[in-house]
């Protein structure tokens, strides 16, 4: 029997500990893709106690209370946060197999140096030594510090401002670099609530009165030049329940409809289905030429199915844990998509991520059909241009990411693996790089041991830290030392 | 090597040993979900040979003999039981890894004392181990007595007179509890063949002239109220092909079509896909109001694809083994009609099953969106009320049971798992509990195994009694000592 | 740790290296699916080096090297035969858990008696090693032979001559027999570009005016009598994407509307994607009863995405690494599909592909539903007649098949599996049996060793060889000694 989650934890073979600890432990962390407020981190935001940090806004642990039956006063309520951070030790021992049990674990020891269980007996000693850790200093730049961290990248709109942004660039006292992603999903949805206050907004923002597609494009190149002047390399679209791309509209076409689309929207009148998909079509092939022409890279978030349960967002808005995967399919869309994209000449280092894990083989397939050699792809050197994600969401626990570990390497070159992200609101999420990193020198460990792949140090030491770190930085064109 | 099928199946380690010996295989047994015959139950029913208890009403059989060429006439056709028999035993050594082959073992372990292989060398022999046994008493009751049964819930329609409930109720010569299950599929198919008739027979039982939709529902609530009064808190309902729910309408616009579709229907007229889901829409708003109002767990089976081969289904009738898995999503359709309940404060206690393991994720997580805490729904104590049913008949088998288990960890307090439940026509499936709480144990140990979770046996044996028993009693609220 | 792919690779306990060295590797080979070109093997093509044997032809290996942004130049360019050779040796490191690591290790082995690792350090060596034994004579003919192959099957067009198969037929000099499969899928695919075209070349090869559907079908039944004539007993129907099948069309009408469709398209008219589900409906209605009618075997491969990458595409056509798997939903046509063929009396012998793993519970479960007994299935003796073929393309690498092996299992008699075919294009890859026979050998000594199966060596053995080869033998009712 191994120990509970002791410095060998998740690593089953000698192997596996020597590429862990000699190797994964010691790279930098590259975070291309997170939540994290870009105003806390310049602000350096501090924490009173263990619930501020840990749960004010971590949908995952109110979905993991939701499940044990607490009271919605414990998770989102008027409760204190020692109540609320009772009520989430209460239930902790159930949390067998979640990851939110690891996770919770791993942040408790590598930030507050607390070795013991989380669990009702210990309830009060976690409070006060957390208490003690916090007031002693450990703010968001600390633990993000702590953590190794060189780079992360945020996730921001368009009309953002991007003081933040620009504040952290011009402040010495920080070492890692924050950088903004360009996230224009609000320009997407054409017909949605609010759809028209948006456009008025980046309208201002952008100094172009809107008022048909091209000068949606207008406005919205100069956010992306906006972006980019800041550092910006990255973008990010999420398509919700599916994907959609029509194959039958030619860009000329796609454009007219997403032309009157819009003027309609903008009028407050209502769109058909078939005009906003016509709309986002022809958007998608604009923002696609955008991010060739900048070097943005693109990321596709699809497969989740959101504010499912409309009597709570009602109460609370959006992102308080009532997402899911949608179960719809994406991958016929999503080909044409990149096949269009890529007859335009628009198809930019491209990131695939699906919620739904039933489509890792289909993503992974898919992505190895739009794979072009370094002299066609800005200069990608031993990289391919477009990839499958890592495990996304719902996905990433620990068989999530072994699952997803697998259909890329039966499909693709593991060695050339892009690495972890955290896709977090939390600076304590660190640690689940660690957790990844664990995971895959085990994985990576397993082929050995197995007489599947032969035991050369050399080789099995490179495609880890390729795998932590180079990978990504070369991948994304990432300036850092 | 572990010996084959010896007292520690499934346990691959002491600590499973453990918890399976020492907890699991001591708790009762409340099976809340099965098709046994009421009337078997309360008249006894007594068997001359195995074959009779078996083989005769067990499609899980039939569909492996097909799937070794046996002839037609030695599964349900007018060869002799031991001709049968001896059909059976001959493809047994070709499943391996079929849950059969194990469940068939256990069955002769555990009420008939039969220790050996099933081959055709032993056929014989196991014919008359077994007719002795059953010659000396082993019958429908006595198969339940001895599987510790408290408590089970049969499957039954609206219209059934529930007779043999109230007689077995009346009863106390066997000790557990047998009630009824609601299931009204029948009335949810409008334009189905036989409808009319189904509806009449409904009218005439219920004593309500069914012409409208209003008079359908009044019907409905008055055979709701009776099945309540002989005891019953669970209704059913099967969902065939996927899920159907159009979100775009109110319930006051598939409450006007339902009643016109109905009238259809009634009349022999061809009705629509779109009507047929909008009376579908209008018909489970419906009885989630009756269900909420009358406390019942509302039970929701989908995913399966019914009678396939049309021919085998004119010679033989429903459930003779030509059912499949859809493949058809379901996800979004439920995800609205959850929604739609919940807003009309008409969601009661709810279970969800999908015929498809790919649906394991989505409705794990679906799930997680419609959970409240007990001060709103009905008192549930430190439980969920919308939750992932167990794994689901073709899918109930060893790694259908481990992967269902990963999901519902992964995305929920696993601690809190509601159980199993046989799903049977046949008593001496309870060994199927058995199977379940073996390989439960199994997956509990291995995160301690494997430093995943603390060895910490209290809390470990509190999990396993809880999943193999309370939480059932509890989410149910069965009245049990 | 085991030694790098040394003779037990892939066997993990002492009984899975028994089953495999004393049964397994000796029997031999019938490759009842695969892609070779009948001409070399007629004509017993050599090749110059590795790189014409190994890389000249396989996608497989093409996608792995743009997975590592491997110039095209190096791929399918003007690159010299080493050149391309080294940039696969380069990327070869990164495949850590691809197939083609190991069955890239296992050709080197077996043809070329290479036992050292695929590496760029070995580059030189292996090339020279190979050269060797290519000038030494290791011809097309020498490597089937060689692999222990007894009969092979080709994939061929309605049109094809079958000349080579002919040649090969009066050629005393080979002793594997080599047959030709049916499968027409170009003229299926009505409206497609080239099909007018297609038509005319069937009309000229069939000596059948083909003006109607009727002389389509009077034009392909003496095709399937030519194959049949020269020992074709095997069909092949690819559906792109998903599976079509209108289950509301009777024969009569789907047969009125195809011959209206094969009208408007061979006068190249439009038809829309309706028109052209109801010919293919009408026409497979017209191959199973030719298929039953011939005694052919019918395979069915659907969930392939097909040149999804329309820019490469029109640089280098079809079949050049820019397929993938499609993920739309087809259990519910194929069930469709199935249940009209049984009524028609239609349903020849039938093996169902889906290049969707997800797929792999359904299609196992579905294909239950369509097994008939021997005495109503061409006398096939304890062998089911419709089954779920082996894991396709994208699946077939060692969790795939492992998957594939479960889903099987569970769902039928894993004893009557029906075995191993490549799929592949090159001689070379008879080495994929040997992979297939040692997954299967560890998967069946798994049930044993983990005591859920009896240790029965005979029985054991007797099962190994049946999947190997006799079920297969006996499923195709192939007359080989």
């Amino acid at each position: 029997m191994k120990k509970f989650m002791d410095k060998d934890f998740l690593l089953e073979s000698e192997l596996a500990k020597a590429l862990y600890h000699n190797y994964a432990a010691v790279m930098p962390i590259i975070d291309y893709h997170c939540h994290m407020s870009p105003k806390d981190i310049a602000e350096d935001l501090k924490f009173e106690n263990i619930t501020q940090v840990w749960l004010a806004h971590d949908h995952y642990k109110w979905r993991a209370m939701r499940s044990c039956g607490v009271s919605e006063r414990l998770i989102t309520g008027d409760a204190t946060d020692y109540e609320k951070f009772e009520a989430f030790v209460e239930i902790m021992p159930a949390l067998i197999g979640h990851p939110l049990y690891h996770w919770s674990h791993l942040e408790l020891k590598r930030y507050f140096g607390y070795e013991g269980v989380i669990c009702p007996a210990n309830c009060e000693e976690i409070w006060n030594v957390t208490k003690k850790v916090l007031e002693d200093g450990l703010s968001t730049r600390k633990i993000i510090e702590n953590s190794g961290v060189k780079l992360l990248c945020t996730t921001d709109d368009p009309i953002d401002s991007l003081e933040y942004h620009i504040a952290l660039k011009n402040d010495d006292s920080f070492a890692p670099v924050v950088l903004p992603t360009f996230r224009p999903d609000k320009s997407m949805n054409a017909g949605a609530v609010g759809f028209a206050d948006y456009i008025a907004k980046l309208s201002a923002v952008a100094g172009v009165k809107i008022d048909s597609f091209d000068t949606l494009c207008e406005a919205l190149e100069k956010r992306v030049e906006f972006f980019a002047e800041v550092g910006c390399t990255v973008a990010d679209h999420g398509f919700d329940t599916q994907v959609v791309f029509d194959p039958k509209l030619t860009a000329e076409e796609a454009t007219v409809i997403a032309d009157a689309t819009l003027k309609k929207a903008l009028a407050g009148e209502k769109v058909s289905d078939d005009e906003v998909n016509a709309y986002k079509n022809a958007l998608i092939r604009f923002f696609g030429k955008q991010y060739v022409k900048h070097s943005f890279v693109m990321q596709v978030h699809f497969g989740a199915l959101r504010n499912t349960n409309s009597t709570m967002f009602e109460k609370l808005g959006p992102d308080h844990g009532y997402d899911t995967i949608s179960g719809e399919p994406s991958t016929l869309a999503l080909a044409h998509m990149l096949d269009a994209l890529n007859k335009d000449g628009a198809l930019p280092r491209t990131i695939l991520y699906s919620l739904n894990a039933s489509d890792n083989a289909n993503i992974a397939s898919l992505a190895g059909c739009f794979q072009y050699a370094s002299e066609e792809t800005e200069g990608l050197i031993n990289l391919p241009n477009v990839v499958q994600g890592a495990a996304w969401w719902f996905s990433d626990h620990l068989s999530g990411m072994y699952d997803h570990f697998r259909a890329y390497a039966h499909s693709a070159a593991f060695g050339k693996y892009l690495g972890m992200l955290t896709d977090s609101r939390s600076a304590l999420s660190y640690t689940r790089h660690e957790y990844f990193r664990r995971a895959l020198c085990n994985f990576i460990a397993g082929f050995v041991e197995r007489g599947e792949y032969p035991l050369d140090i050399e080789t099995l030491a490179q495609m880890v830290c390729d795998i932590c770190y180079n990978n990504t930085k070369d991948f994304f064109g990432f300036k850092i030392i």
